[in-house]
C-alpha cells in the first residue's frame, strides 16, 4: 500500500531549505517540506529580557504565526482576536525549548535571538517544520555575531532538528502531512541533536491510546528521519557546520 | 541515597482523594499528592459547544489556574493580567485531551463536561495530580448523568491517571516535589490508561538531552507509579470502579 | 416562625476559622461561615506600589475571586473573560479599604500586604466574610514581620469584623444565607471595629426602599453580630490578640 | 466658621438643570452642581438584554465616565487602557441600581433605557449628581414613550435624588466639593425617594471610624438636602412631575 | 437650489467658538459648526513621550472620542468594546499630525500638549471641526506656557484650519453637514496654513471615483471656506493672534 | 542628479507579480516593487457580514500586517501587543475601501471576498502596494465564482492601482523607497482607475505644508505612474483583463 504523495512509510517529503531571504535579518530561511511553507528569521537584539539581566548569559526564544490563508479555510488573525491561541503558545514554547537545548548561553552573552516561524502555507508538520528551519536561521546569525565580537567558543554545541511521526491506518509513517495528520491515531513530534539524543519527546494518543510496542516503531522510525534532516541541514549550512559544537574559538566563517 | 523527603525512587508522595467537597458540582475531588493540593470539580451542562451542535456526541473539556498564594512567592492572577499564560493553556488543553481518551463521547450524548482544576498549594506535578483528580471527579459526575438519564452504555472507557518521572542527579525519580523538579535534567510527564497503554508521553530535555535508555528506564518507573495510582482511584471510587470499560448499560449506581 | 436553617434572627451561622493553612503565605486562614467557606491568604512584599514610594509608609491591598463552581451554576473565570467584573471589582476594593481603617501605614513601613480572599463555596455573605476572616490571616502576618524587624509600634489598631444584615419577609435577619439574601428587600452589609464604630455602611433597598425605622433596627442586630464575631477573632488569635491596639513596641509573640 | 465657598454646612452648591440639550437623546439633561457639570443622555432601546428575554418587562441600565481633563490632572481615557477602573464600574453599577429602585419594569415593557452620565467638569459628588440629573432624564424619556405608546400606568413610581453628607473638621456637611471631599473623615452617600425613604447609603470612614452618633447627624443632613434638591426636580419636570407616582394610565404629557 | 439648511454651496454653517470653558484644563474651546459640537481641551504636560527625551523639543499629540450619544443611535463606548475603532485611531492620528505642522517643537521645548476633542454632539465634519477647535484650545495653552517661561520665540508658526467638501447630487459643496455627507458622491477634508498651503489633503470616492476637473472645484470651493474659518479664529484668539508666526520672543499675552 | 537606485525621477521601481503562489487561497498574488514584497491573498466565503444581511449584494474587505522582520528592526506582533496599531487599521481601511470602488457589490452577491496582504519584507509603499497586488487577487478570486455561478454581469467594473509621489530635496519623485520616504517633505499616495479617475487621495505635510503647484506636479507624476501599473496588471491578468468592465454576462474565463 503507498501512501496519498507516493512515499514510503519511512520517506520525508521533499525539503528545501533557502537561505538569506529577507534583507534585514541577521539570520533567514525559507523552507518546505512538502506543501508546508515556513519562512524563519532569526533577530539579534544585543540586551535580554529582565529575568536574565547581569547574568553574563543570553536567551533565545522564538515566536510561531500563522498567515490567514496558510490553511484550507481562513483563520482569524490572533491579532484581531486581542489574544495568542493555546495551540500557538504550545508552539512557541516548544520552539524556544528546543533551540535553546543546544545554544550554550554563557558563551553567547548578553545577546537575545528571536526566531520568527511565519507559516506561509501549512500541509501537516509546521511546528517541526519551524524547528528544522529555525534552527539553520539561528546557525547564520550566531555566524553573523561570532564574526563582529569573536566570542569565546561558538554558541551552538550540537545539531537539532524536528519530525512528525503517526500511527495511520495500523502503519507507522514519518514526517505526516494533513491528510494522514488528520487520520492517526498516535501523533507524535520528535525533537533530537546530532548525537541522536531526545531533546523533546511529544506523543498523544486522543484518538486511541498506544502500546508501547507501537512507541517503540515510531522512535525508530522517527530517529532515522532526523538523521537525513540533520545531513541535508549541513549541507545548507556549508561551513557553518563546522562550528557546531568543534568547541574551537568562535570567530565565525 | 535517599531523597528530601525520605522515599525512595520509585515511590510515589502519599496520595490522598476526598470526594464530593462541594454541594453545587456534579462531581468534586480535593486530592493531595504530597504538599501538592488540588480542588477538582466536575461540571455537567446540558449543551455542547457550537463546533459539535447537532452531532449526538458530548465534550469534556477542562480549565486550570493557580491560586495566587500556592506558590513560594505570590503569582500575579491571570484574571488581572487581562489573559492566561502559555503554561496554563498548554496544561487545561492537556488535561482536557487526556480525559477525552477515555470518554465515550457518542454515550455520554449532547452534554459537556467541565473539569476545574484550582491548584490550592503547589509542590510539583499539579498537571499529572490534576488528571489523576479531575478523572476520579468526572467518574462521579458521569454517574450521576446515568443515574438520572440511563446512557446507552457507561461513557468511561477505561480508568487514567497521570505522573511525573525525571533524572535527577543521575538518578531516575518517581514523582518529583518541586525541589525536585528544579533540579531535573530531564522531566517527563506520563498519561496512561488502566490497560497500560499510553495516552500522553511528554518528555523535555531542556537542560541536556536524553538517551533512548535513560527514556527506558523512565518509562518503567513511570508505568509502575501508574498502577499504584489507578489501584487508589479504585477503592476511592467503590461501586462506580465496576461500571467503567464493563459495557452494560449505564443507569449508574 | 423559624429560619430554614434553624436560627434565630439575631444568630450567627456556625463560623469556624483555621488558621495557618497554606505552607508558603506569610498569613493564612480558612473560615466558613455555615456553607460559605473562603480561603484568604496574606503576602507581606518588602515593597510598596509606585504612588507610596518614599513615604515611610506601608499598604494593605486585597484580592477577591470565585472558583469557578463555588456557586450553584458554573461561573467563567475572570481570566477567560479577559477581565475582572464590576462585582468584583467592588467587594476588592471594599477589602482593602475596610483592612486599611484598622492598619497604622507609618508603624508598618515600606511594605505591601495583599489579602487574596478566594471563595472555595459560596452561600452569601461572601465580602463581609472575606473581611472578617482576612483580618486574622493580616494580623498573623503582621506579627510575623513585628517577630522579624521589631516595628516602633504593633501596627493594627483595632479588630476589624463584618457581617450582613438584611430584611426579610418583614423580619430583620442577621448574617443572611443565600436563599435569604435572594428574597431580601433590603440588603445591608457592615464593617464594625471592636470599639463599636463604623468603618462601612451600605444599604441598598433595589427591591423597595427602606424607612429610617428599618435601618435602625438593621443596625442594632448587625453590631451585635460584630461583637460575637470579634470574640471569636480574639479566641482564635490568641496571644496575638493582645498586641492589637496596644500601642506597645511591635516585637510580635 | 465657614465653608471655603461661603455656604452653610447644611446649604446644598448652586444647583441648575437643563433640559433637552442634546437633539437626537429621547431624553437630556445637563446638570451642574456648582462646578460639577454632567451631561445625562436617556436612550431608549425596544429591546431587552438576554437575561430579560421574553418576560414582559423592561430594564434601566447606567455608564459613567469622567472626559480626560474633567479634572485636575488628565485622566487616561479607559477606552486607552482598554477596560474600566474599578470606581467607574462601582458607580454606574450603583446609579443603575438606584434608578432602577423608582421604575417599575413592567409597566415599561420589554424596552431598555440607558442613562449616559459623561462627567464634563468634576468637583465633587460626580457620583450623586449623576443620580439626580439621570432620574430627570430618565422621566422625560420615559414620558417619550408613553406618549407614543400608552403605558398600562406610568412607570416612574416615585421621585428619586441623591447628595453626599460628610465629616469634616469636626463638622457635619451637605453636598462636598472635591477641597471638602478630599478633607473628609467621613464620606457618605445617600440616595432617597420623594416619600422620604432610603434606596442606598453609602458610608466610608477610611480615615476614621465614625460613631453612631455622627452617622445620625450625617443622615438628618442628607435628608434635608435630599427634599430640597427634589423640589428643584420637579419644578424641571413641570407637568411631568405630576405623572410621578400617579398611577393613572401612562399617556405621557 | 437650495441646501436643506439654506445655505449657499459655499457657505459655512454658522460658527461659535467659546474660549475657557474648563477650569482646569490649560487651554480649552467649545466649538459649534452648525449642529457639530465639540469641547477641545489642551493639557500640558512638563514631560515628553520616551521616544523624544533628551532630544530637547516637544510634542504635540491628539484624542479623539464620541460621546455614546452624540449621534442618532448610540454608540457602545470604546471604553467598554477594550479598544478603539479604526475610525477614531484615524481621526486622532490626523489631528495631531495637522496640528504639529504648526508647531516649533524645539522652541515649545520638552513639554507635551495633549488636545483631547469630545464630541457632544455630531452632524457632519466632526474631525475637521476638531482640528479647528483645537488650534485655538492649542494657541491658547501654548500662550499660558510662554507667559510662565519665556519661550525662544512663539512656537506657533502659522493658523491652521480644516474643513470638509463633498460633490452632492451634481453639487459641490462646502462644509457638509451629516444628510449631505452620506449622499455625497466625494468626501474631501481639507487641512490648510493660514498662507494657503495645504497640511492634509484626503479625498474618497468610495462610491463613485472623480475626475480631475472635480477636484480642482473642491479645492477651490474649500481653500474659500477655510480663509473664512481662519479669519474667525483670529477674532476670537484676540491678542494672542498676533504673537502667531511672528517671530519674536514667546513672552505670551 | 540621479536617485540613489539609479532611477528617474518619474520611473517606478522594477515591478513583479507572480499569480497563484497558494494552493488554498481562490486568488493570490506575490507582488514585487522593488524591495517591498508582499503576499495578497483573497478568500471568498459564501455569505456577507451581519449589517449587510438579505441585501443581495457582497462585500470586500481587507487586512494587512506586516512580518515582525519586514523591516530594519524587528516590530512587536500585533497579536502580542493584543491590539492593532492606528497605522495598520488606516492601511486596511483604505485597501478596503479602494478595492469596493471598483466592484458593483450586487452582481458579487451575497459573499464576502476578504484580501489579506503579508508584508514579507519593506522598503516603502507598502500601503500602494498592497493594493495594486490585491487587485489582482480579487479580479482572479472573481473570475473563479463567475466560472462557477456565472454572475449576471463580471463585478470588477474598472482597473485599479495604486503608487506613491512624494517631495524629496525639491524634486517631485514617482513611488518612494523607503530611504526617500523617510526624507520625503510632503508624501502622498494615489488610488486610481482605469479611466484616469482618483478613488484615494491621501496627501501629507507634516514636515511642511505644500503648494497648490506642487500639488499638481506630484498629481502629474502619479498620474503616468498609475498608467504604467495598470499596463502590467493587463498583461499578468491575461484573458481576466478583458472581462473587467466588460459589462458582459459574468462566466469568467
Amino acid at each position: 500500500m503507498v501512501r496519498s504523495n507516493g512515499r514510503n512509510n519511512d520517506q520525508l517529503r521533499t525539503m528545501n531549505i533557502t537561505t538569506n531571504v529577507n534583507k534585514y535579518a541577521e539570520g533567514s530561511v525559507y523552507i518546505e517540506m512538502g506543501d508546508t511553507k515556513i519562512l524563519c528569521t532569526a533577530t539579534v537584539d544585543e540586551k535580554v529580557p529582565p529575568f536574565l539581566k547581569g547574568q553574563g548569559k543570553g536567551w533565545v526564544t522564538a515566536e510561531y504565526s500563522m498567515l490567514p490563508r496558510a490553511t484550507h479555510s481562513r483563520n482569524q488573525r490572533e491579532a484581531n482576536r486581542g489574544k495568542l491561541t493555546g495551540r500557538t503558545m504550545e508552539i512557541q514554547r516548544l520552539i524556544g525549548r528546543a533551540l535553546r537545548s543546544v545554544v550554550n548561553l554563557h558563551a553567547l552573552g548578553e545577546r537575545t535571538i528571536t526566531l520568527d516561524c511565519d507559516v506561509i502555507q501549512a500541509d501537516g508538520g509546521t511546528r517541526t517544520t519551524s524547528i528544522t528551519g529555525s534552527f539553520v536561521a539561528l546557525c547564520i546569525a550566531v555566524n553573523k555575531i561570532a564574526q563582529q565580537h569573536k566570542l569565546p567558543v561558538f554558541p551552538i554545541t550540537d545539531y537539532l532538528a524536528s519530525v512528525s511521526v503517526g500511527v495511520v491506518g495500523g502503519r507507522t509513517l514519518l514526517d505526516l502531512n494533513y491528510e494522514e495528520d488528520s487520520k492517526a491515531k498516535v501523533d507524535m513530534n520528535l525533537v533530537m541533536t546530532g548525537s541522536g539524543q531526545f531533546v523533546e519527546l511529544q506523543g498523544t494518543g486522543e484518538e486511541s491510546p498506544f502500546s508501547r510496542q507501537e512507541l517503540d516503531s515510531l522512535l525508530q522510525i522517527g530517529e532515522q528521519g532526523i538523521r537525513d534532516i540533520i545531513t541535508y541541514q549541513q549541507e545548507v549550512l556549508g561551513p557553518i557546520a563546522l562550528l557546531i559544537g568543534s568547541g574551537t574559538v568562535g570567530k565565525g566563517v
